[in-house]
């Protein structure tokens, strides 16, 4: 059955990731439609590549521009292009690989409009995990979930029944600085932070690894994917990022997912689910020359956002949009030398602590937690580094 | 669902452990019938635990003994006892727990008067998988394993279609001389063969993991179980016996099973498929407590057994049927003294080379080809050790 797929975020690396997918299933996929942010010579190429009738781009001078150069197709731009493409009627499947809150609201309007989607974007969830599942309760639309972790859970939760579950296991490599005491982070650089171990990803992750924010937010999104309590998410250290995650089941029976490093694997099976199709890979994964896997429980000392993490998804409300506002107003920061790595920390543990927690019943609400945490991020920030 | 059992071997390892799964139980299972062999004491004990009707023993004098004891019982004994047993018609399941080819009529009687088979039984499957799958496809019924790498391999095959599977990984420990070389085997003691790193298991299914023997079976029984060619079923070794077995499937997933060597687990779940119910354990299963887990590839040189059993899988016909009765002749004679480690390899390939393979139409040929296999060994062991 073909499936015909709008792809928010074409010019990242999981949107590269998914194009590669698309590209080796002509027969499977099309892809109908595609947002990218500023990168509009990605954009070119992915014309010269995918005969695509529409597309959006975050500016409105490049929409202009693209539209000279494309005068047969339809050029949008800005938020209202991408909410445009994620609530156009004629397509099966979203995959939003947005990066932060802002892939929230597509997501919303996808599912509201009638299709699923397959999410790359984490903070959709941690940010209004309540909202996109009472969405999904209305529309009975599914939501398949496109991180290497809640692949790796959604794929072991296929042998059994929802109630016969445990316990999730989300394994963490513990990112860049993971052989580092706290004490020698003061000075890291942007291009330590930026060495991930094992994955190849992009910026704003490789830096939510190397504090495992990214971690606590894969177990917010945990919780809201698969229902599950927070007492019944671990979080478990594993150096070699081979076992990508484990689902454990009432008779102690431990299932788990492991694999190459390789992002286009969740991808095509979000797309593909419950079915599976060939995927090339140059290289086997054989376990044998991988040779020895190790794991350790998570120091949540060494790393707070961890912890703090599970305590902003038991408080509820509106303090997870505190916690990923803040996270990203003070990531961004780090990147742009602007904040030192463990100011990233202090940032986000002073704006929940700030925060006056209130209920969530509709987007409005969230945005205005996020531009709250933002704000008081800038603030805070001014005259130090 | 009251499932109602039938138990041969209550009195071995697998036995016991089936036994305190029914125990843990007493809504779901009823012990309907057990057989032991010669342990009388045990079969006394089982039924001060379990109200049982009908039993059966090995021995004709056992079986007059215990008829006094009992009176009120039906007591069975010899081969016949087996049989009556499997072929009687007012139960579920018949968990087979015997050691060696004997299990293997009791299996095809189970499922030709309409039952479904757990299998612990791994020669039924090695000598006589073809007439044993003529026969679920004739009857219907299923056959269930509960050898631990295939109830991995099962739990595993439940996330995805038989079609999209590329490849079984057994995995292995490797036995009790794992880490010895070929040439520090030759004075090796029973004792030294019977102290299994990971696994607690009975005295033949030990020496049988010592020479690998074993671990070629399994690949033999998962071949016919889940009909997968031998060229798609690897052994890797794997120290810990953490990882109890993987599937691969087309996408390069790659779904594991893990858990505690606590074989009431692929027992009770041979009993529940395709449900979980809770298991009592003591100890929790904790990856961050074992820390480390180590695979590596196979050496066929070490372990010729193992390259002998995919062989004689391959070329079929009554070749598995003497490698088993060879192996089995080989094993007792080891266990009694009778013949040195090496010894066993040696047997077994002496046999298998001396053979005239024949077609398999029928139990008869197989029994034959076994026969044909004790003798030879018999024969070639006679004044040496």
């Amino acid at each position: 059955m073909m499936k015909s797929i709008v792809l928010l975020g074409a010019s990242g690396s999981i949107g590269t990731q998914t194009l590669d997918v698309i590209n080796q299933h002509p027969d499977r996929f099309e892809l109908k439609a595609f947002g990218v942010g500023k990168n509009i010579q990605k954009c070119r190429e992915i014309l010269s590549r995918f005969d695509v009738p529409v597309f959006a781009v975050e500016r409105q001078e490049d929409a202009v521009l693209l539209q000279e150069e494309y005068p047969g197709k339809t050029v949008l731009w800005g938020k209202t292009g991408l909410d445009t493409l994620a609530a156009s009627e004629d397509y099966d499947v979203l995959v939003n690989a947005l990066v932060g809150f802002a892939g929230f609201v597509p997501t919303l309007m996808a599912l509201y409009s009638g299709h699923d989607v397959a999410l790359a974007n984490k903070e959709t969830l941690v940010v209004g995990g309540e909202l996109i599942n009472k969405a999904l309760k209305e529309t009975g639309r599914q939501l398949l979930p496109i991180d290497s972790e809640h692949s790796a859970v959604f794929q072991c939760l296929q042998t059994s029944r929802p109630e016969e579950v445990s316990r999730l296991i989300i394994t963490a490599s513990g990112g860049s600085f993971r052989n580092r005491k706290r004490e020698d982070l003061r000075n890291v650089t942007v291009a330590e932070a930026l060495a991930h171990p094992n994955w190849n990803m992009g910026a704003k992750i490789t830096i939510d690894s190397a504090t495992m924010m990214n971690k606590g937010f894969e177990v917010m999104e945990a919780h809201w994917l698969f229902h599950m309590p927070y007492e019944r998410i671990d979080v478990l250290m594993h150096d070699e990022s081979v076992i990508h995650s484990m689902v454990e089941f009432r008779d102690h029976s431990v299932i788990a997912q492991l694999g190459s490093p390789d992002m286009r694997l969740p991808i095509q099976y979000a797309l593909t689910w419950p079915e599976r199709l060939d995927l090339h890979q140059d290289k086997v994964f054989d376990l044998a020359e991988i040779g020895t896997l190790h794991f350790h429980r998570p120091d949540t000392e060494r790393f707070p956002l961890l912890a703090l993490a599970y305590e902003a998804g038991r408080r509820g409300g509106t303090l997870p949009a505190v916690l990923n506002g803040a996270n990203e107003e003070a990531n961004l920061a780090f990147r742009e030398g602007r904040l030192s790595f463990l100011g990233i920390e202090e940032m986000i543990q002073r704006a929940c602590a700030a925060h006056d927690i209130k209920e969530v019943t509709c987007t409005e609400d969230l945005a205005e937690a996020d531009r709250w945490a933002r704000e008081y991020v800038r603030k805070e920030m001014k005259g130090r580094i």
